[in-house]
């Protein structure tokens, strides 16, 4: 395949939320910009893993699943028509402040003023449990590592496998659709939020949820890939079976940062520091957002990285326009976001 | 009037939205707050001055009132039940981290580990022009200073005055609800967003406002406060008269931050100098959110607020519990607020 040249002022790399919302702060500041995403559709992790999970923490939005979420966000950025390369992965960066080349795998060439780096984790894939024949399972969708329709659990007995936010949210979402939840984990505590430890354990409390701790992973046992039971195992080797219909393993994400890590930006410890109030990496005209960014006191909410978009875009205006300073006063005196 | 005393986690000052979103970070931290306001409801400026202007880059709120942003932040917080205390300006404060006290105007006592300043601009009234006879219109509300309602201009001959933001943003939401629009303003130039002032160029080429600059508000004409006619005059004292129903003069705000002056807190140009990302004050345990709040960078940005308003919540977290460490993973781990 060849690829094409595309010039624009900002190229944004990754279609996460803080990406989108990054293009719409771009847009109502009169700056061009591209969506680059290594995914078939925008949306990040929202999409590809939790699109039903409900978020409770976006401002003026009491409750919004993932999916929702990111709707709205591409509703907003509608009107300006920004271009989108989608199932393209950066492979290379050159360049300077003002004057960027990015390459991706398809042979597409970017020549851009700026760059916004919004790949959250990087391109990611699940830890997968050590267990015998596991991929039968996973090719018969009764072994699962994140869950994009939870209809698919209505009535069934559900092993959750996992002490993390993941592992906790599913079982409560899932509680009232299951026909039996098992969430079991190899330590005795769980890593979640106050508010979901608490409705943990009242779900276990009236028995919507059992919870089995510390065990492991064991066995699967079915036929050509339709889930029966699975085994678990205790510190002291004691074996347990629980019927299963599905299970539900969420022992994290493997992620990889890729071909940035061969870029001239610095990355402490899988992460890019920038500077706080304008989110610049080491590397001028360069900007890292969302969780992939770092600074001391950073918050991984979706929130921080809508609020690092605006901080990005508004430092990029300067280099987009070095002759033309820019008027802001606040909020409100944005106009609406007509077609150019 | 004899006060209550109070005791709570964290002290809210100022209820606009950062301090609205301030108290929800703060429930799902479980942390108790009470929101404390001078005016008589919540909502600080968006409820007070613009509740009908819509707001842009709320990200996924393609375009929302400043009342309906209003509406739907005080529906997050409502699970948790938080006591407001209104009508009621804070004079006092004394005490140090952990253990504030504060008094208001109408003497209840707030204790607190911990303060969130949130005043915005502070307590605010509009710049009058000094024309003769202007508290005539005023009273019988054919002049305005700050707009609540815009249905009583419909097909009404307008003449809005002013350079800013609120002149411009005012006339392209009225043009096509009023008879005739005339824009007028001292200088030359006016001070918006490039979106609004391109809007702007595009309303004036259709004719549905008409410019005219630079000019000054010179006379009122009318009987009885009811609005005929506007003088306006010109650099060289040339006048034109413009038949008027209603006068919208936009000179900005008077705001005065009272009696916070007196505390123990930095303030430099009537602005709260605070680390970046946690909002904390030169006083520890008060933390200074919103427009109120200055950092290198700081953005007057609603969405701005909103992500002060967590970094401060999170940061009172350890102040409110100095022997619990905060789990803390990411937006959608929270749970469901669910009532106390």
């Amino acid at each position: 395949m060849i690829g094409t040249s595309i010039t624009t002022d900002i190229a944004i790399i990754g279609t996460g939320p803080a990406g989108l919302f990054a293009a719409f702060e771009c847009s109502m500041l009169k700056m061009k910009s591209i969506l680059i995403d290594t995914l078939d559709t925008v949306g990040g992790q929202c999409s590809a893993l939790y699109p039903e999970k409900p978020i409770y923490d976006i401002p003026a939005h009491p409750s919004i699943t993932a999916q929702s979420l990111i709707d709205s966000l591409e509703k907003q950025i509608e009107p300006f028509d920004i271009p989108r390369l989608l199932s393209n992965k950066v492979v290379e960066m050159e360049g300077q402040k003002g004057n960027f080349t990015l390459k991706t795998d398809k042979n597409n060439i970017i020549h851009a003023k700026g760059i916004i780096i919004a790949i959250g984790a990087g391109s990611f894939g699940p830890n997968r449990p050590p267990l015998e024949n596991i991929e039968a399972y996973e090719q018969a969708k009764t072994v699962h590592y994140y869950i994009r329709k939870s209809d698919s659990f209505i009535d069934k007995n559900i092993v959750i496998a996992g002490g993390g936010d993941s592992a906790v949210d599913w079982a409560l979402t899932l509680k009232d659709k299951a026909k039996s939840i098992t969430l079991i984990h190899r330590r005795d505590r769980f890593r979640a939020s106050p508010e979901s430890l608490a409705r943990l354990e009242t779900a276990i409390s009236e028995k919507k949820i059992n919870k089995l701790v510390p065990y492991q992973l064991h066995k699967l046992h079915g036929k050509q890939g339709v889930l029966e039971s699975v085994d678990i195992i205790s510190l002291d080797k004691q074996i347990r079976s629980l019927p299963a219909d599905h299970l539900l393993a969420f022992f994290g994400l493997t992620t990889d940062l890729g071909p940035l890590q061969s870029w001239d930006i610095d990355i402490i410890q899988g992460r890019i520091p920038v500077t706080p109030s304008t989110c610049e990496t080491s590397l001028e005209g360069t900007f890292a957002i969302g969780d992939i960014a770092f600074y001391p006191g950073k918050l991984k909410l979706i929130l921080q990285g809508f609020s690092e978009a605006s901080m990005a875009a508004y430092a990029l205006y300067n280099i987009v326009n070095p002759e033309t300073p820019l008027h802001f006063e606040h909020s409100t005196t944005h106009g609406i976001p007509v077609k150019p």
